[in-house]
Parts: structure tokens; C-alpha cells; sequence
């Protein structure tokens, strides 16, 4: 049984999990699906109520059936590379290509239903929030005077981006940023605009949610800080002596956390969370296909091998059933 | 409690919906995404666990909370006809919009994750077959040895499109076409490819679901028809004094088309079945955002009627989980 990893090849962070794989001897393929009709190919065939069918990548060959589990984690866009690649190429090799991994049984990190819903932010906080997980007061919106009246409660703010990275290519992260609440407001009305109440912090945290396993980094803000600074505000963005240091995770944030996980159906997800002066995280965000190397170079914490041993876990044994590993139900 | 119409303003379709929605006293808002920052306006605020906003078109305001169905039909992509449009806008206005639609309670017809998973013919043969609708074989693949050698087993063939119309704008349907066995498949290795065993089919049956509801209409096949004739092989080509008629449902088909929607988590669906010489209907596809308009004119069902009655239906009452209307579960 094969772990099939669905990345593009500038990928070291995939290296780093590739490396534990190969030392357990699991077989691994991993691909670009960028690369399809190229030196990636697919054929499926359906009769007696399954797809019979194979991958091949680089003249490996890999059947559907004999995947154990699908790391899905920085694919470039189907046949993005081909010869003539076009809008209609990428969606048809899309269809066929996750049209037929998703009757593969494999476990999968992450589904792509599962992938797709859990990047919704204003989905993640009410989730977050019921998951018991404390969150900031939020406002998302293209109403000038909605933010005005927002800033007038809550004039301690910060902006950022309703998705995650600018879509550009390689993706960009927009950093978030403090406002201030005399600010001209009047702009939002050209783009739904995301305010938050800032936290006042003394830490940043990071958890790194494989399966069960959870595995906490902490960043201590550097005393004496600017607040202007947009590194205190956004810890990607920080230029800062202090390392990630692990953490234990407090009982209630690890019931929240499973709890989210849980619900959100997801194998793994990167949890930001903001520590103020009372030691209580609030929910920033959580980002299913979140880095996780400046972590584990930082702390030493093995969160490749984790993913590794999450990915070799047998897989179900038998095929899911069509509605796949994660079906849709009423609620 | 409000209906949320989600489509472009050329929808026509839509329009014949309106009128029964209109006529029955229930409210109606309608808007096309791609409006937003224009003349269609969004605000919520996160606090207390959930998000308390609206939703302007043309001026008319429409609370979040206050909305009893979604029918998301041809929406165009958000933001597309803004000012400032671009890639970055339009996702972070996506986010924003079905972000905080997907917290608001309300019945969806379809919901976004059960309309994205439907999309994948692979999935949508296993699904029919697991539901006891007969499936033709069907390859999918960019081996031409593949392709050969299932030409070879089923020599009488068709080739149609893995994903449903081509991405332009307006979407252009491409047909299914008969092809030699002997044809040089070559030409597969350049774009994955959809051969399928043909039906000699007597009839085309479309079968329309809304709910619990299943109105199928029939249109014989020409006697005498050209089988090279395009229109012989996909009858949205065809060219032809036959009217849609209405049909009734066999009983084991409508147990498949009801376990179908069900396990889909689909509130609409548009079945596409060849009828043999037998009377068998062979399941073709559903397209789960499938036109009716035509059908209602040939037959005088009341699709359009059906659907304003399964959209008027009162809310489920409270908000839904922050998992949403569909959750995703483990096996």
C-alpha cells in the first residue's frame, strides 16, 4: 500500500516527511498534478461498480486501489504545465484525476470537501467558537459606516486579508496590520474587508494538529516592542532573536481543538492563536495546509515523523463507499 | 424569512421561478455575486459565536439571519464586475460572502460542498451504480494503449467531455460524439478522455428531482435516425420534431434517483438516462445545476413550481451548526 503525496516539486517541506517515509520503507509516489499529460498520466476504468485504474509519475506506476492514504499538500493546478495548457485542460484533468481519487478508499490529509470548507475564515470562527475556543470580536464587511461603528467599540483593531494568501504565483501572505479607528473607512466599499479587535499579546502560538497528535510552539513578544511594528501584529512578518519554543497545550484548548478537528473533518490543520497578559489563546486561525518546517527547525518537535506515521497507517481495507471517505449528511 | 436567489440577470430560468415565488407572497431577494461592491453590498459581525449581518442588491437589505433558502443557480464569480476586479478580489470577496452564507441556517438548493463533490463524473457513476442505477462501462485515461484496448472490448463508442461544459464565458456545452474503434487515439495522451460504452437507446429520458419530487420526461429517438448524426448520440444536439413527453418513473429507478440525492446531499439534480430497446434506463449523468426551462415547455410539468414550493418551505427555525447545514463525517 502506497502513499500517494500531491506536491509540487519545489516542496522541501514534503522532502522532510519523504525522508522518514523512505526510512520506514513505505512506498511513496508523489507528483505534481501540474505535470499531467506530461510525465504524470491517469487511466481509470469503471465496470462492476468501481473504478479499476492507475497513476503514473516519472514511468512509476501506482494502482488507485493500492494507495493507503493522499497527502494533499501544495499541488499545482491539473495540466498547468502541459503542452497546451488551457482553462479546459486544467478542469478536465481536475475531474478525472480527483474525480477518481475520491473513490480511491485511501485516508486522505486533508479531503478536498474538507480542504475547501475549513478555508472559509468566517466559517472558522463561529466553528472555532463553538469548539470552546475564545475568538476576537470580527467584522467583515463593505459598509464604510459598519466599520466606522465598529472601530468607535473596538478602536484597538487590526486588518486582514477574508482569505489566506494573495493568490499570486508562489502565493503571497498579506500581512495583517494595525488600523487606526480615525481612520478613512470609506475604502471597504471596494472590497470586503476584514477587522479584528487586536489582542494585546505576550506570545504568539502555533499548533500543529496531526490526527490526535498536537504539537504547540510558543513566541514570546519581545519586550518593550513596537506596537506599530508590523512583526508584533503579524508573527510571519517579525524580525525577532526570540525562537519558537515548545509548549504544553492547555486541557480546555486541546478539547477545543480536537473538538474543531474533529468537526471540521480535517487530518491536519495549523492552529494560530494570540496569548495575552491573563495566558488565554484566542482563536486566529486555523489553516489546513499551514507550513510546519520553521516550527519543527525552531522546537525540534517531530512533526514530519508525525505526519509520516499518519500517512503509513494501514489504510480502511476495503473501498469507501461512493459517497467517500467523508460524506455529506443532513445535519 | 427570505429566498436568496443567487444568478446572473440574463437567468431566464430563474425568472419563471420568481413568478411562483411572487405570486405565493414569499419574499424574494436576487442577486448576481458578481455585483459585489457595486450595487450588492455585504456586513457581518462575529461576536457572541455568531455572525449578525446582511446583504444589500439594489438597494434592498436582507438580514443573514432572516433568510429561509438559498437556491445558488447561475451565480457569476464575486466581485467579477467590480472596478477593481482581479483574482484577489473576487476570492476575498468568495470568502466573505459564501463564508458567512454558510453560517446562516437556511436550506440550500445546492449546498456549495455537495454541488462541488457532485461535479466529478467518476464519483457520480460509482454513486449511480452504488444506487442501483446501471452504468455503461466507461474509461477514463491518457493511455492510448488504454483507449485501444477498450475499443477493442466495446468497439460501439462514444467520447464525451470528464467535466460538464467548456469554461468559457458563456459555459459552451460540448457533445458527445460516436468514434471508430479503429480511430488513432493517439491524441489521448495529450488531455485525459472520457470513452464510454454507447446505449442504442430508443429513447432520452431527462428526470428532474427537486426534493423528494421526480418529474422525467422522454423523447423517442427518430426512427430511422442516423446513428453518425450528432444529435442521435447527445440529444442536446439533436434537431428534432419529437417533443419532450412526459413519463412515468419506474419504481426501482425512482429508488435509485431518491438514494442518489440523498447520499449527494443534493435538493436539485437533473438525470440524464439512454432508454434501451429493453426499456432500461442507463444512467448518463446528473448535472446537479441542469437547465429545466426547456423540458417545462415541452411538457407543462410544474418544475419551475415545484422548485419556488421546496424554496418557500420554512426554515429549519434555528441556526445550524457551525459545521453547516452538511457536515462532514467520518465513514
Amino acid at each position: 500500500m502506497t502513499v500517494l503525496i500531491l506536491t509540487c516539486d519545489e516542496d522541501v517541506t514534503a522532502d522532510m516527511v519523504v525522508v522518514h517515509l523512505n526510512a520506514s520503507g513505505v512506498p511513496v509516489v508523489r507528483m505534481d498534478p501540474a505535470d499531467l499529460t506530461g510525465s504524470v498520466a491517469l487511466s481509470g476504468e469503471f465496470a462492476h461498480g468501481t473504478f479499476h485504474g492507475h497513476l503514473s509519475a516519472g514511468g512509476r506506476l501506482v494502482s488507485i486501489g493500492g494507495l493507503r492514504s493522499v497527502w494533499v499538500r501544495r499541488p499545482g493546478a491539473p495540466a498547468a504545465r502541459a503542452a497546451g495548457a488551457s482553462a479546459w485542460l486544467t478542469e478536465e484533468s481536475s475531474q478525472a484525476l480527483y474525480g477518481m481519487l475520491r473513490g480511491c478508499g485511501a485516508r486522505w490529509m486533508n479531503h478536498p470537501d474538507a480542504a475547501g470548507r475549513a478555508r472559509h475564515k468566517p466559517w472558522q470562527l463561529r466553528l472555532a467558537q463553538r469548539c470552546g475556543l475564545p475568538v476576537p470580536a470580527t467584522l467583515i464587511t463593505t459598509f464604510p459606516q459598519a466599520a466606522r461603528e465598529f472601530a468607535r467599540r473596538h478602536p484597538d483593531l487590526v486588518v486582514k486579508p477574508v482569505s489566506g494568501a494573495h493568490p499570486q504565483d508562489p502565493p503571497r501572505a498579506v500581512p495583517a496590520s494595525r488600523v487606526s479607528p480615525e481612520a478613512d473607512f470609506a475604502a471597504v466599499a471596494h472590497g470586503p474587508t476584514l477587522l479584528q479587535r487586536r489582542i494585546a499579546k505576550r506570545a504568539d502560538i502555533r499548533l500543529t494538529a496531526v490526527g490526535d497528535r498536537l504539537l504547540a510552539a510558543r513566541k514570546a513578544t519581545a519586550r518593550g516592542a513596537d506596537p506599530d511594528d508590523p512583526g508584533e501584529v503579524d508573527v510571519r512578518f517579525a524580525v525577532s532573536d526570540e525562537p519558537w519554543r515548545p509548549a504544553g497545550v492547555p486541557p480546555r484548548v486541546a478539547a477545543g481543538v480536537h473538538a474543531y478537528v474533529r468537526d471540521a473533518g480535517l487530518a491536519y490543520g495549523a492552529f494560530d492563536f494570540a496569548e495575552d497578559a491573563d495566558g488565554t489563546w484566542w482563536f486566529l486561525e486555523c489553516n489546513q495546509s499551514g507550513q510546519f518546517g520553521f516550527v519543527e527547525v525552531d522546537t525540534g518537535q517531530p512533526i514530519a515523523r508525525t505526519i509520516a506515521a499518519w500517512l503509513s497507517r494501514p489504510g480502511p481495507g476495503k473501498a469507501a463507499p461512493a459517497g467517500g471517505a467523508h460524506s455529506v449528511t443532513a445535519p
